[in-house]
């Protein structure tokens, strides 16, 4: 954690000493510490942002915060394994003001808070280009117990949790489309976009059910595609399972060819998982449990690819298996 | 580990993926696993460098992914921490070819086999601006016995590994000065700036015996000043006790007022720490166990800030108390 610039130290001092846990020694050593628990495993994750790519430069600073931490939280919980710690690198331009600084603070000391996580460490640069954020997860689980990608089986039903398409809808009400639509469908799909909601709780509760799990990321469909290659084995999803928010089937009814594009949106940050067909009913007393709608939208078979069907098993051709920034 | 660009995927699996060790899951899981072994705690630090601030476009790709690479594990050896795995994360502009990138992380592999550790992931982002790589690197120690930055108590010996100022001088020299000193030493200090040889062997072996550690990256006094800061104590260092390389020695020679200037360079990336008197003994024989030099340069006092003086003890008063990079 080298000192590079004039104003590293107070920066550091001002902003992010007072997110530092236990282990983060103040920020104010040459590393931090991590407790080992006997019977786990540390479970590490790492995303890194962009101005203009990942984030707009007038985007709520609270929120870009929050949308870093929580992309990370949302691999953790993919693995199973639940939060702990993270660590936070800066590469800001010199005209980045306190008050952005102060701001950006608060949000990850707010889902500091929520998610019961802290700060260990990290380093702070100057840059002449966009900010670059690089942010470093830690999590544990039961050692042994993580839930891989690799895991499904033929046989295996997928599922899914919350609902699909929101965040690539919010970007496109942002860029000016839906204004048809109601301020409470609007603000519902802006936020989506926004600040994703990892399934911090649901994560951890699937080790021992999900056979493989991924976090919605780059579309349900190009992710869907992942687990199928680390399994080596082929999945098909019915369009009609994939779950929607009440905003989303509004704009869907309007423009029917939405709802395959919604599989392949992205930022998601929902679970997407395999899991034996037996395992159905605890599934489902989960979700009851949590309040968290999880949706059977398909299954594994041997094989290769996703194949998206409609009810009557009929191959449906998507333009865009992908998601691509601004 | 969000995929954010085309590329990514073929650019993790043909430089990154062959460098992840078993925790890695072969870069291909949405997070890393790290064995918790009883009786230990994990050591974390992180550093990001920027192109044009810590590096230069024209370095060589090796050198500049070894650096990263080191300055961390020197961070990690400050605490008395065996190195394990680290996590990288770049942002890169669209203009930044393969060749480039298979060298660095050639130079990447070249230093996991020596330092026997390995990758565990990250992410890989696209920028307008200048490259911004993060690393964050983990390590391992006796649980509790970190050595800290805020142990030293008055009466303690203040002791260096290696020599100090070489990288500033290397610094100096690659911008044109010092032309009439020979191949030898010229080459000799132009590495030091280049890559640190950070003493991973050392900082761990100091564990029980050093109250206070720091490695030397600000430079000497304002690296002793940190110490003195967090322990509450005061130092004094005796100027003509600093080791120096041949190199430098040739340049102190000419101009006198370089000695303490080299005081206040940085990038050394040694091991500055603080012990108890009576363990003088020990840390010779293990100076001369490891071949490292260790140099006795001064002690801890009661009160507060770093003081340099001569060999009556006159003060002498420092130009620069820091460091800046290009």
């Amino acid at each position: 954690m080298a000192a590079d610039e004039l104003g590293e130290f107070e920066r550091i001092a001002r902003f992010f000493a007072p997110l530092a846990g236990p282990g983060g020694l103040g920020l104010l050593d040459d590393a931090a510490l991590v407790e080992c628990r006997a019977g786990r495993q540390l479970v590490v994750t790492a995303d890194a942002i962009v101005a203009g790519v990942h984030y707009l430069p007038d985007d709520p600073p609270e929120l870009v915060a929050r949308k870093l931490l929580r992309v990370n939280l949302s691999d953790l919980a993919a693995m199973g394994a639940r939060p702990l710690h993270y660590v936070l690198t800066t590469a800001f331009p010199a005209e980045i003001n306190p008050e952005w600084l102060g701001r950006f603070a608060e949000g990850l000391g707010e889902d500091q808070r929520r998610f019961r996580i802290d700060l260990l460490g990290g380093d702070s640069v100057g840059t002449v280009g966009p900010a670059v954020l690089s942010l470093t997860a830690i999590g544990e689980v039961t050692a042994g117990k993580a839930v891989r990608r690799s895991g499904a089986k033929p046989g295996d039903l997928v599922w899914v949790s919350g609902t699909i398409g929101d965040a690539y809808l919010g970007l496109r009400l942002l860029r000016g489309e839906y204004s048809e639509l109601s301020p409470e469908h609007r603000a519902y799909l802006v936020r989506r976009f926004q600040i994703p909601d990892p399934r911090t709780q649901l994560g951890p509760l699937l080790r021992g059910i999900a056979h493989a799990m991924i976090d919605v990321s780059d579309g349900l469909l190009a992710d869907l595609a992942h687990v199928c290659e680390t399994s080596q084995a082929a999945a098909i999803v019915e369009l009609d399972l994939v779950p929607l928010s009440p905003a989303a089937e509004v704009i869907v009814e309007r423009d029917p060819a939405m709802r395959p594009r919604l599989a392949t949106g992205g930022d998601d940050y929902e679970l997407l998982f395999a899991a034996p067909a037996d395992a159905a009913e605890r599934i489902v007393a989960l979700s009851s449990r949590l309040g968290v709608p999880i949706a059977r939208i398909g299954r594994i078979e041997p094989g290769a690819g996703v194949r998206l069907a409609d009810a009557y098993g009929r191959t449906i051709v998507v333009e865009q298996a992908g998601y691509r920034h601004f």
